[in-house]
């Protein structure tokens, strides 16, 4: 039997963050936060499988479980400190550079599914070694309704053959426009998700920063706009909350079709777009259920157009 | 009183193409070729403005004559030939070479409006000298309803006070996202927008290639897809492939609301997904009412999500 849960996998992590408008030195991240943050606004409980070290704030811990994360699933490894990354972002706010990857007690990362959290229906794999993504699938005694993952083209480059042993095993992958170039060996991301989609996922969710998200299932694509912004303040997570949002309204509807797939893929824009406002998971925090409605509404006025005239 | 027309002024010439795909010597091109083509399937008359020299085929005039484009302010000069234009594209389609650039007639290019011109309802600038784009609105003895305008960024850099001039007197223009960095020297679309806008224009489309197109008026904002395409074959003629889809559905609608506008630039991007489709302007020159129906019907299912669950 199924339970109603998201099972979350990933990096918890502090990260000193440099971009045009600020800086920070030390603020929570790791892509599991922010999916747990962000997915928490539409599903309870999400079952979180991490690791920290000795230096992880109980307060971030707390605020995690006070939004219906259950953390039996993260070990907190008392000599170690907390993975720690550092980068500056460029004008553009697509390029970083990686200052520091100190990954401390991540090193050790081996995630366990605790006997409780078995059964869940939903698994977001963030972006870890895809060894250890294999790891879990392989854990889960009943497979899962959906296991969607990330990636990234750092295991492209040294992790190939586990990375495509995994794709194969999932039903929703997520990466980004250049990855999955690198993936598949295409420009034209409509071949490139055609060679992505023969290894295995049943769906492909192409990020493309600024310029919105793509979604391939089969012959059908679905097109999701980015919200045109002022200001981007801080990149970071914004991958990651967007996964959080697809993943919480999936587990949320429990409705796997291509058609609540996009309206997912809204929703996961939605809260990418509070993401990139303040510094971290900062913003996506404090949202209201007002605040989310409304950017939601947003999108709809965004794409909205009238064709009975054409 | 107004005349229910269209009034297209720009370049119609001879373009030799290089694409990964392949290579043509010598094809028909120009904006207001392009412009023409693509609004004759929504609105009669066009009455076009340009110069072409002896070697401008008769056979390319009257097709355009056959549909519906007035050709009485197209210039044929006996001694010069047509402006001709060569580039090659690269890998990635969005950037090229120019090789050769004769302005040949283009030269002497002093645009009259015919006085059966006069009246027009419609007014589509395409990309040339903006003191000529200058001289043509101050021609027109009633303002059109809708003046729209194409520029580019060598007028930028060659050209900027009588360009501020002509942007003062329309209302949409239209350019890339490269182009509305430099007019207003701000990296985000959004301020770039609101610069802009302080220019004059009511209305601006900043054109992004196969990330679509935004549409700003005021604090309203719209995002068109581009189509996600499995080959670019030749991008060439594109971007006023869009205009002519655009200011075509406008004009046949004779609605300049903003509601409207949205609907014109999703007409205006499907016209220009088949564009390149084919080299220079083949493909638009051969479409069927269904052809286009079917295109539009593609956009409104590339961006429908249901919001009803939310």
């Amino acid at each position: 039997m199924y339970i109603m849960s998201l099972i979350v996998v990933g990096s918890m992590a502090y990260d000193a963050i440099e971009t045009p408008f600020g800086k920070t030195d030390w603020i929570v991240g790791g892509a599991a936060t922010y999916i747990a943050h962000t997915a928490s606004y539409f599903v309870k409980p999400i079952n979180q499988v991490s690791i920290v070290g000795y230096d992880f704030a109980k307060e971030e811990l707390d605020q995690l479980e006070k939004r219906g994360v259950n953390l039996e699933g993260v070990e907190i490894v008392k000599d170690k400190k907390s993975f720690f990354w550092s980068g500056k972002y460029h004008m553009d706010m697509n390029s970083r550079d990686t200052l520091v990857t100190d990954l401390n007690c991540f090193l050790d990362f081996n995630p366990i599914i605790p006997e409780s959290y078995q059964g869940s229906e939903f698994l977001m794999l963030g972006n870890i070694l895809p060894s250890l993504q294999i790891s879990v699938v392989k854990q889960m005694k009943q497979r899962p309704k959906l296991i969607a993952m990330d990636t990234m083209n750092f295991w492209m480059d040294n992790a190939l053959d586990d990375l495509k042993k995994l794709i194969a095993m999932v039903d929703v992958l997520m990466i980004n426009d250049s990855e999955a170039r690198q993936l598949s060996g295409q420009y034209s991301l409509v071949k490139a998700a055609r060679e992505i989609m023969k290894m295995g996922p049943q769906f492909l969710i192409i990020k493309k920063g600024e310029h919105g998200a793509l979604l391939f299932h089969k012959d059908l694509v679905f097109v999701a706009p980015a919200l045109p912004l002022e200001e981007v303040f801080d990149p970071t997570g914004a991958g990651d909350t967007f996964a959080g949002g697809f993943m919480g309204y999936i587990a949320s509807t429990k409705d796997i079709s291509f058609e609540n797939m996009k309206t997912a893929i809204i929703v996961g824009s939605a809260m990418a777009s509070f993401c990139v406002e303040k510094f971290g998971p900062d913003r996506i925090k404090e949202l209201s259920r007002a605040d989310i409605d409304a950017r939601i509404r947003q999108f709809v006025d965004l794409v909205n157009f009238d064709i009975k005239l054409v």
